[in-house]
């Protein structure tokens, strides 16, 4: 389609080439909420030639049973889902599991796929002592952490094509990284100062499991600290910063605090920076149009006037798009930054997908461009 | 795409065949929600060689600073509003106005396009006595209000390609339609009872201009009996489903009611239908398998267990379905019908695009298929 | 207080008399909903001399650990909930317990208070025949039931000082019941038609138990329909009003339905009464300014103007208030009505210190005079 | 009323004494929000004698009007708002106009009481110097604005008996200077680290008026950063905590962001503070119970279980608390803060109150002990 008079040019429906025949995938942990999405977006994938979907707990269930949004129309039959044991070996097996699930387990499933995308955090850190440190147990095979490639295409994009394990990233530290990293790739940052995160998050990052936290009476309409400090992303961030978490010295550091708002969907973080010299705004835009001027699902957003004039979550709900906004404090050293996504999307599954892309040589947007709703 | 073991078929991106070439379309009225979610879709189909934007009061400013999940990405420039002067001609034109402003307009936009399709409620209804007694004024054109059609493809899918001028369908209206037309249809209702029908309805489905009682303050969490009788949406119904408006007879006629709820994009209704004779589920399976059954944008929806047991509007946000529900009164000669869907959708934008596509002949869910998002 | 100029007189501080001394009483039940507002309340009623609140999980933690309202200021103690076996003998007994756990437990009960006020709907229905068909279950206390005093204070006022057992009433019944009586008690309904009650309910009715159904990204801005048709509010409605359920013939009977909206507390109905002759506005000002009148807790709203035109949920967040509202069919013989409380409040425990007050003879106000809050 | 076992004294209800009888008050600004809380808690204050409320636009209509928790029950008669012109001499004049409406015209009001609160912004800042600053505007009264006494009570109560104007408090500033500054009074912070403080905030705060960011499809489940820097409670937050804006100079200073999130009434901050020395939990503890613990307004709230285990402002729609909680930092030399509390009462119109019963010497939380409500 090409617009009249202030034309958009919109490339034609990508898919993978001739030459790179579609594949068979599967999805284990059909049953949360990264899961249903995996499918939904795999199911309209044409790179995708076969998919599975199972869960140890819910086989022989309808998947419309637990994603009401996948129930089929006339004439298209129900997914069902099946038992681990049942699963077809595939060309790549994703993992949607609670955390602390894949670890011990790579060796199993590694033997129904030659490459496996683990959503979970078990693969996100490098260093095995993160672990302990931030998941209160040791980590059972760090062997396999070590190959493991941390799963943002923005970051380690040229990684993923060789990567026979892919982690995902954190909902909340994929918006804190995206949004930081240019800022601090200058190298104007005060190492001496600490570099403040606020993060806001949806009640779906928690899980599809209910709670007492999560009953609605209880979370409706909360603005409510889940995580002052000690929030596990924080490592995360650290990581792929490469900047150091804060030591019981005064100076520097990443402090990190979360706070849980009433949406279902959508994280947005607010980031406090302190630069030792003046930068203007103009700088900014340069830095960040630089850092992301090729990239598909990054969108800088700052506008004068109106009313969307940061990132907003609400209206990504559904998008793999990292919004990102900045604002020079007038009176101080330092550089707001507003980074938003959709937790389940390009803060798990969409992401997910995207590295599928990369990995597999194909258009990076396939499957991937929904551009969101609005109102919602 | 095939699932393993339990496999789905899904059809391949449909698009317009060579012998059906794309074409150029037109929306005048771009700020309002209705024309962003139609620009949404425009410009993501495949049959849409050329998309113009207008409105009178923003010729000038981009598109996605009305609505911002219009956003482009790195490497898309951004849509420019034009005013209804600089309007090129084009295959088709949308019309997303207020209600008033196309019905004695319909000769100028005329010039612009030989297909008019235009969602508001001017040429709705096909007796011009209906405008005074529901809209309070006459109507201006009541000789194309004779060759209009109402927009419904599941109810006028065979007029629409030989159709130079197509309304929409009210939200509400639409809902209720096809919630109750093959109950209706069956002849079993009871003449002499009241067709009961309750609407409940989200905040967009009011427009995208400020007022007191959309001050989020005051519109948040309502439950706002905002038109407990005389709605607009009751003419449709009744002239859709030909049944009668009650009138000055205790006995039958269409008794509607509307409630607006804390909601963004959505509406439901129940309806309370009363049967002559004893009709079972099993009754009620077949009527409305048989109605439906070919039909590729309504799901029955009516579960014994799990959450999602009927229709839920929040799980349609941003698709084209209609779903339906249906229970038996064990006590009494009721049949509860209940419909959802998404206003600006299946109520409004991506409704009309379905009209297209059937009036061009296109595979009826080109640019449609989007199954929405969970949770949300 | 007296305003001036445009004064509104307000009563002194009400309290009970020299003659009529303050008195103890007890909560089981106090993990629940309704139990913290009892708590709530009477800690401050000036007719309480001592409170006890009891619990069968929760005996040694705060009250304020379940009911953070409850949390004390710097000088006060907390509340800690007592076993039911630490309970001490008092005056007044609530039970604010689940469905069915009231029932064969009266014995035991009344040998702590000599008044049991229960708000579960053990002893709502005076035909014991009502519970297999409703409740699933025989009542197992058939002589009991003769005796409970349905709760309702505005019906059954004078029977509250000599009751021993007084029921309370279900939440969204109270809405139907006091907004549909007055009209009703004209006789001027066609009892051949049927009388169409719609309930739209808020999360906290149904408990502070999490399910499935209440995880927050499930509940979330739902329009949920959870009870079509079988709701069991539906034999309260019948019994008050002494309105024949529908029972097989077509004619007539009352056609309940229900639906879960985003609000956590709030209910409101919507009914659809069929009049045999015409009536206008006036009448049923009225008819309801007669019904209701010397009400306290029950207002009129119907305004021609603004934004809050007829009753709305929440702004009786926290009041005893009913607010009750109407709208005469200009194309049918349809009479509207809206009626509207909180369903934690009026629906449930400041109606059950509505009856305490009246059976006690203090002013029926005391301890009530909440209003609201507004923007909510 | 004395609680059983695990009893709570419950002070009597508290009045002006014989000696200090009751008072005549007027509200000028009785359309917006804060003005219709102010009126709703003086029409129940045993201290107030009399009230009037007036409004320059809305003169002649009933308060309940424009403020729906206000409408009378039977009995009652409504209040009706009168003009400026028609509001007669009174004790104490309350204003709650928008920011800038006060500033020039004390000398009006002063001629109608001989005591003025005025909960706009006009008389915060003590130095005129931040009024351009911050403002965008010189201040017209430099001799009253010395004269003014900043009416937080638990900073100034020994100001406020002899103050002929009081001056209101920002809803967040009120949040934030009540949770730092007894950490700030320690001198134990790091001068040269910056203290952040990220506000969120309800849809209220922003006042009664529509606008396009406010309208509810777009207002609706935001996380918004409307303010990143440049807010203007800065600088009420930097004059009662005595802590430098920071000033072009890396070191030091607040950094306040402020993000407006789904929530029509509260705010909560979040602040990083920087320590020299580690302090631990049962530092902090003493810290702020020495501070607080005569406070009747103020709670700590930090719970190692449950689901509120931080200050939570849903829970405090309606009351006079600020609830303040706590974290240490396992990490790094930093503690987090947060605080929370209804913007329109702590926040405006019951801090009002609170500083009138401190000005007047009667018991400080006349009209002020409602508690909340849970769940909301």
């Amino acid at each position: 389609m090409n617009h009249a008079a202030q034309s958009t040019p919109v490339t034609g429906h990508a898919a993978p080439s001739a030459t790179r025949p579609a594949i068979s995938v599967g999805i284990v942990g059909a049953s949360g909420y990264a899961g249903g999405e995996l499918a939904r977006i795999l199911m309209d994938h044409p790179g995708i030639a076969q998919l599975q979907v199972a869960s140890a707990h819910h086989a022989g269930t309808y998947l419309h049973a637990l994603h009401p949004h996948l129930r089929p129309a006339f004439g298209h039959d129900p997914i069902r889902i099946v038992s681990l044991d049942d699963l077809a070996p595939c060309d790549v097996l994703f993992l949607a599991q609670r955390h602390g699930m894949s670890m011990g387990e790579i060796d199993r499933f590694a033997r129904y796929a030659p490459r496996i995308i683990d959503l979970s955090a078990d693969f996100r850190l490098h260093d095995p002592q993160d672990y302990p440190r931030w998941y209160g147990h040791a980590h059972a095979d760090a062997t396999r952490l070590a190959t493991a490639v941390y799963g943002i295409p923005e970051l380690h994009r040229s990684e993923l094509p060789d990567a026979t394990l892919i982690s995902g990233a954190g909902c909340l530290a994929t918006a804190a990284i995206l949004g930081l990293r240019p800022l601090v790739a200058t190298g104007l940052l005060d190492q001496q100062l600490p570099l403040v995160i606020e993060g806001k998050v949806g009640s779906s990052a928690l899980g599809a499991t209910p709670a007492p936290g999560s009953h609605h009476p209880e979370r409706s309409h909360v603005v409510r600290a889940y995580a002052p400090t000690g929030h596990r992303h924080t490592a995360e961030i650290a990581q792929e910063l490469r900047w150091p978490i804060a030591s019981g010295s005064v100076s520097g550091g990443i402090a990190f605090s979360a706070t849980a708002v009433e949406l279902v969907r959508g994280v947005a973080i607010t980031a406090h920076a302190f630069i030792r010299e003046k930068l203007t705004e103009r700088d900014l835009w340069q830095i960040y149009r630089q850092a992301y001027r090729d990239e598909p699902f990054i969108r800088l957003v700052k506008e004068r006037a109106g009313v969307y004039r940061y990132p907003e979550p609400k209206v990504l709900a559904g998008t793999n798009f990292c919004d990102i906004g900045f604002e020079v404090d007038p009176h101080a050293q330092r550089i707001v930054i507003i980074a938003a996504l959709d937790n389940l999307m390009k803060g798990a599954a969409s992401n997910a997908i995207q590295a599928l892309n990369c990995a597999m040589g194909w258009d990076e947007t396939t499957g991937l461009r929904f551009t969101g709703l609005h109102p919602i």
